[in-house]
């Protein structure tokens, strides 16, 4: 059993985060609120999502799982403006969930679950930790997108960059620690990344929302920040590519 | 002869429904206006506006034709703002309609009307009058615009309803009497129709305006509304489909 | 040497200037500031450009050449507000400029100039010039872009014209002495250019700014405008069609 309301802006960050990495995904729901884990399908990205039952404005909930086409449900949800109320039910013997928001119903097939992996979050011991301010990495990463498809992420007791080399072009982004939220990098740590899912991710990053950034070397890079007002978090792990010794 | 001053706004309307059909109308003008009736190649909706000469800054004409190319003529009113004086002067003699607009004269070759057909309005009984603002009607459609080509309209006594059943989704959009402007319907009807075209009439719709829909069982549907400050009527047809009994 | 800082705003203006004709340049700096001469690959339009010292808020530089990718530039230059301070600094020994707004560092790769020409500017008479307010020129421009892939320019002791003929239709953008900034027209003048190219050199005037165009009979144009606030100058030249006789 589910059923909840909750405004359409939390659901619409939901959806942003989920978006960047897959098409479909499967969302556990138990009393506590909802939870998604999901690989994109090359298998090089991780999201964990969680939203607690305050981030709704109702929530009741067995534990249940629910498979969702992301699209059909962003599409809906671009009708509904950031305060409407959107009323969820999920319909177990019609293995449908119903979505009304004013005077609109939509009866939404819920995709088959059965096949749907359960991904394992790895434990990873990094040492580098960067809060940064959101729209900081995204300029950042603005920057660097036509200059080549991997970014460095580099972390020392002085300071963040992302650094990004063409064959032609170097887009180089620093921080030094004073202009970071906070910074602990005991030493100097750096790992190489595809572009593409870097910026992805910070997709569903809003504006004004800190990014904590987990670092090693040549180790995947973790990245979190909260939705929802705090009522929600978001991880996503991403691995890293292996830099040629050219 | 044909000479008339309009505001690019109220020009600006009239090709906004008439593009929703057809991409070459003939106008028919006399001394007391202008009219337009048209129906798609498809003959799947008829259109049928007319715009009073109280609609017009200036006006003088005898009975004549006026074939135009629609999109040329919108493309030019882009140039256009809401507030300026559009002239507008048929030279019979060289078949063109000369347009003025500030220091912009367009010469417009007019397209040969000989072979084009007067649709006859055909004479509906349909039993429900339904009244509604425009841009309920269009976020209605917008709702359903993913899940199905065809639309289905109903209305009884309590309220109307839009429905649309796609094989996987489905998506309802209802007002009952209270919500609506006004609503007579002494029986239930429902008929269905190709939601494209009953999408693009609504194009022409400006926000504000009460749509009414004339409507029957499996019947077509006759969509009124006014333009120019409600110096102009619109009036659409469109046929219905047959629904399977699956 | 070349060593400089200038608003972002002002290196808009500049790349807009030569990315209307051509995607690699060659900048010329001295003492005094930066020049560009050149010819669009068809050789059918040459930009003359100069932006003196003044311009940047810094600047230093011997005599030299730097070969830019102007697509490269307009795109880093996206990232930067209007008021962002462009630190540019040639890096002689790697071939390269490099460029910092704010935290980002771009280096980037110059272009060989060694092939590239030296367009020498042709000496005109051109009897009429006129001076029209840029935002005039740009609508008359609009009105005429789906007509014809050619405009006359034509001048005389009353006024300027713009009259573009195609098959089917004719715009005509008329403007009587009065409504010029300033007309010199001993005579009556006419010749026909391409219109995209005429369309494409407008692209780069502000709002607010003059455009002085000085014409003769079936010669180029020759069109002149400022830029950076009256401390750049731009100049450019449009070659003439042959007018059939038809």
């Amino acid at each position: 059993m589910f059923q909840a309301k909750a405004r359409a802006e939390v659901l619409k960050e939901v959806v942003n985060v989920v978006s960047s990495l897959v098409d479909e995904a499967k969302f556990s729901v138990n009393a506590d609120g909802l939870t998604l884990r999901a690989v994109d399908p090359a298998h090089i990205a991780m999201v964990d999502l969680s939203l607690g039952k305050d981030a709704f404005e109702e929530f009741k909930a067995d534990e249940t799982e629910i498979g969702i086409d992301i699209d059909k449900l962003a599409q809906f949800l671009k009708l509904a403006k950031s305060d409407d109320i959107v009323d969820l039910k999920h319909d177990e013997d019609k293995r449908r969930l119903n979505i009304v928001v004013g005077d609109i119903t939509r009866r939404m097939s819920l995709i088959d679950t059965t096949g749907m992996s359960d991904p394992k979050v790895p434990n990873l011991k990094l040492d580098a930790i960067i809060t940064i301010k959101g729209e900081d990495l995204i300029h950042g990463i603005r920057a660097s997108e036509t200059v080549s498809d991997h970014i460095a992420l580099i972390a020392n007791p002085e300071g963040f960059e992302m650094s990004c080399e063409g064959d032609m072009d170097q887009v180089h982004f620093r921080k030094s620690k004073k202009d970071l939220v906070s910074l602990e990098s005991p030493s100097s740590v750096r790992s190489l990344f595809p572009l593409e899912y870097f910026s992805n991710m910070l997709k569903a990053v809003s504006s004004g929302t800190h990014v904590v950034l987990h670092l090693g070397n040549d180790f995947p890079v973790k990245m979190e920040f909260t939705i929802a007002g705090g009522k929600g978090a978001v991880r996503y792990l991403l691995a890293p590519r292996i830099e040629s010794g050219d």
